[in-house]
């Protein structure tokens, strides 16, 4: 067992059995939030040690301080040791966060990750990014640490509402977007009612298992995995806060992918078919709303704290084509402006 | 350059412009308390690129999530990238939570250390532990991660008071308790007021080193670098929030070593000629005063949520014979109540 190693099942009972059997640990903890708790927890239960069970509420607003500092409290009053390993069954704010509080509670102890949303499993559970939103900045705090496992089971997805699913999709999209081009067609041709889970979790963990070995503290072609994210984060943080308008991360990625697949096409010569292909694509899936014109500058604006950032110009992913992208693209305010009033232009006349 | 470098030296401009002139960077902070921004920043202040400086009140006390908050927000303000250097200037306080934070800053930044007290030269400077207090806790957030470059100046020094130099002193000592046995002699000569700090602090940082190369993530070997502080955080934490009796680090790790010393003879086969000199050594150099009978108790319980515990017994490092230490020596309540006591009688008894 390597840290890291991430492993695809649908016996989940084998794979914990395999890991509790090759070490052993002092004390046992798992977190998880009110849905996890009434849909995933009766899976892993029984086929755990003696454990503590730590439920926090779910939503992005309480990937924050203050939860890790009520997770580090109940670890401290059960008297967790530095042998001791935290199991984090949830999606990206249960892995990030936990995995968070597991490698600074006194210094580190161990922990595994079992994803139970396909975001989480074909996205968060690769690469050891752990984290929380600090002052309205996603993953503003944290480090890089990878869990000593990460059992992924499609068993989970069963109960996952469609929009969460379709979340998830986004970052399948985007692994092919960036380094697949031969997958793409038979990609927009499946449903997302009769897709091989198995196989299309496997195709993404192993594209992104991939990409993070070469470059594991995204000093350089990591950075590429963010196509999509400059502006789609910054979507999603803006409306983080509003609850009427609040998007799902993958709905915020669909949007943050049209506009800098619409930048590809201005700034890094991508043909106009394959932009074309995108959008059709990403708009008949999503069915994604405009954005206000009042907000976007606000949402330009808030580009500039994205972490791939050198100073304060805005370094952004954009594909060369379906299936081949290159980062680091310096992008003024301006520009990031202009595609956002596109985006909105490009639906008006898709819907036409 | 490798990360964790340690460079003693007198001459602080020359070490930092060979460090600037090595990397560049796009924001350049220094962090700092109330002390070191009169005593300390105007030595290095005409040295730096332009630069951020933060300043956090001192104390033990302020080691908190609040005040990493600050520095975060300050961070952020000033538009602190991934590329960012932050500096540590100040005692270990400063280097513990100002590495945290910039270890954890945007999943982390480089930083230096630049430690101005003895204490944290000839200890914190090593070694890459970081962390915060947390709930009473010691160093209970943290992780390990090395300073890009720890630069040890003495000139820093000349402005400390004569306890501060002491507290730092007696990592000294320890250094040569658990591994210099020839070098104890001629210490135990010294004095404190005519000493070459730049040898004494090369060989505390040679042993450190020594010690933490073989065992970075305190897995073995590195837990004897830990004798005197089972006992001696137990009682350096009871008293931090009473204002009367507080005791420095330094203080309360030599009430540590003179009781674990006694139990190195009781449980370690330690010889009774080195226990007296040990202890004849420590109280005249400390004076320490007696532990009021009801607080042995609830400082007894208090060691029970040391880092290196395992479960709920207490794993101590002992030493065999002046110059060489045991550790995962397990304790018990009652063997630490006992120890304190006796503490207490062995104070009486040398004072009369």
């Amino acid at each position: 067992m390597a840290p890291g190693e991430v492993i695809i099942t649908r016996k989940l009972g084998e794979a914990l059995k395999a890991f509790f059997d090759e070490k052993t640990f002092s004390n046992v903890g798992i977190l998880m939030d009110e849905n996890t708790k009434i849909h995933c927890y009766p899976l892993v239960r029984d086929l755990l040690p003696n454990h503590l069970a730590i439920a926090i509420e779910s939503g992005e607003e309480n990937k924050s301080l203050k939860t890790c500092e009520s997770i580090w409290h109940q670890l401290t009053e059960a008297r967790f040791d530095r042998k001791s390993l935290l199991i984090n069954l949830g999606g990206g704010v249960i892995g990030d966060m936990g995995g968070f509080c597991a490698a600074t509670f006194k210094r580190g102890i161990d922990f595994i990750n079992l994803p139970t949303t396909l975001l989480a499993q074909v996205d968060a559970s690769v690469g050891g990014k752990l984290g929380i939103d600090f002052q309205g900045l996603k993953n503003h705090i944290g480090l890089f640490k990878l869990p000593e496992q990460v059992i992924i089971c499609d068993q989970f997805l069963d109960t996952l509402p469609y929009d969460q699913l379709r979340s998830g999709f986004a970052e399948v999209i985007k692994h092919h977007l960036i380094s697949d081009q031969e997958g793409w067609p038979s990609l927009i041709e499946s449903s997302l009612s009769d897709i091989s889970w198995y196989d299309i979790i496997k195709h993404s963990v192993d594209i992104k298992q991939k990409i993070v070995d070469e470059d594991p503290l995204e000093q350089g072609t990591r950075k590429i995995l963010n196509f999509g994210h400059t502006i789609g984060h910054a979507v999603e943080s803006f409306y983080l806060n509003q609850a009427d308008k609040q998007l799902l991360h993958g709905e915020a990625i669909a949007v943050g992918m049209i506009a800098e697949s619409y930048l590809s096409v201005l700034k890094n010569g991508m043909d106009k078919s394959h932009y074309n292909q995108i959008i059709d694509y990403l708009i008949d899936l999503y069915n994604p709303r405009a954005i206000y014109h009042e907000d976007i500058k606000a949402i330009a604006h808030l580009t500039t704290q994205d972490k791939k950032n050198i100073g304060s110009t805005v370094k952004c992913t954009l594909l060369k084509q379906i299936g081949e992208a290159n980062y680091d693209i310096t992008l003024g305010q301006e520009e990031i402006y202009h595609a956002l009033n596109q985006y909105n232009e490009t639906l008006a006349k898709h819907h036409k």
